[in-house]
């Protein structure tokens, strides 16, 4: 399908691509790009990539796919180093968590705007680094693609075909839709988990006995506020507009319940638990 | 340990007692009561009970165990009940999720208040009813138990030893300061997540694409809001001041969260998520 990919960034979502571009023999060469030692001799370890180096303009020289894997504000960073070496033909792909400001750094940088492809795979999760990278991570998963105005048809499709191949179902959308849903669905639960986390927290520098009386439900509901704070900054940066949108929604339905809760208004408050039950089953 | 146990409403929580009795062989023989058939027979068929009936009196006549098994609101109606029936030396106990209205109509209409130990074993779950119930429900599960002012020291020593007979580990806390906790660790988390769900319920209605980008976080965070929603009305308006009060320190924190986003500064919103993140890793 490829004959040299270099995936910059090889962190868990990086490194599970180049693992799966090596064992279905979708690549001829993975070239890995990271910044620490640590992590390129676990590139080559543990089979992410055939070559693995810090150089970037080396990766991507005479690569027919790049796939941007770093936190997304590297990822803007990394679309102006690249420019001025990728093949007209190579195919420019990217797996940040917001869109919008990579799509326009890519249309704004890039000499051939027409082959990139912003891509979102939704197989993240509180664990990070290669260590915890799978050849399988996509399997089931949805990939989103955002094409910018720029992008050839045949750049959509083969960026398609890559994430299939990896397992993935590929879903098209614009880099504002993709934004404006992955606030409601990822930034804005990242918050509140963490806000959820942060008011128990007072309670146990206060001295409660409350980490004893934490259950299952608490620890399914915050497990996202245990990934990287650093990662989480830039992508809620990124995203700020439509996340303060999200939070205002949220805000908005919690005075609801607390509304209800205050004036005893059991038959209101029902109906609110009851139409977010329904909709948490048909998930 | 025990001669005869009554199990009052037979869902999750009482059959997995009841199994674990059974088969742990702490009571000769186990009662249990439940409104509808079909229950009833699930009972005595996954071996959670020895006997099964409708009959409350029935059930508690000659028991040295009862554990009051129902939505809180009809533990409460049970205590006015069975307080005619028991036998002056009967352990009473319940698992309610909210302890001090309970304790309150136990030291009230009980004939012997002192032998009645409110209990909340944490081992609730969006699923309910007898079919997920399990006899190894408790194993390693913390069981609260909140002995009111006349409790007698033997009655709690013998629900401390139920629950640890049963795999669980049992923490001491006054009514007041289980439901204040409670507050924060289960039930703020309930109303959040049927309010993230609220909002992405929104623009699924509305026709958006956001029931397709949803990942496994979002999955986790909001898996609790598939509880059952005329359980939970029950609960958060039993204690309904406390998770007020919750709301209100979830929404100081949220407005700090927002804020900070809307000032774009990096440094507080990481230090933020940073707090977060390390509680969370300290769970």
């Amino acid at each position: 399908m490829f004959n040299r990919a270099a995936i910059i960034g090889a962190g868990l979502i990086g490194g599970s691509i180049g693992m799966g571009l090596r064992q279905r023999r979708l690549a001829r060469q993975v070239a890995a790009v990271a910044r620490s030692e640590e992590t390129l001799r676990l590139a080559l370890d543990l089979g992410a990539a055939d070559s693995a180096s810090r150089s970037l303009a080396e990766a991507v020289s005479d690569a027919d796919l790049v796939v941007l894997a770093a936190p997304v504000s590297l990822i803007v960073q990394h679309l102006g180093i690249i420019g001025e070496t990728i093949d007209a033909t190579c195919l420019v792909t990217d797996v940040g968590s917001v869109k919008a400001p990579i799509v326009a750094a890519a249309e704004k940088t890039l000499p051939h705007p027409g082959r990139f492809i912003g891509g979102h795979p939704l197989a993240g999760s509180e664990r990070r680094g290669i260590a915890s990278a799978r050849p399988d991570l996509f399997e089931g998963a949805t990939w989103v693609f955002t094409p910018g105005i720029a992008a050839e048809a045949e750049a959509v499709s083969r960026a398609q075909q890559l994430a299939v191949a990896l397992g993935a179902k590929p879903l098209l959308l614009s880099p504002q839709e993709h934004d404006d849903l992955a606030a409601r669905t990822s930034h804005l639960p990242h918050i509140v988990a963490a806000a959820l986390m942060t008011v128990i927290a007072l309670r146990a520098n206060e001295g409660a006995a409350i980490l004893d009386v934490i259950g299952q439900g608490f620890r399914d509901a915050t497990r996202i506020a245990a990934g990287d704070a650093a990662l989480w900054t830039d992508i809620a940066l990124a995203n700020a507009d439509a996340l303060l949108a999200a939070l205002g929604e949220m805000n908005a339905v919690l005075t609801r319940f607390a509304a209800a809760l205050a004036a005893r208004d059991r038959e209101e408050l029902e109906r609110l638990l009851l139409d977010a039950q329904r909709a948490r089953e048909t998930l």
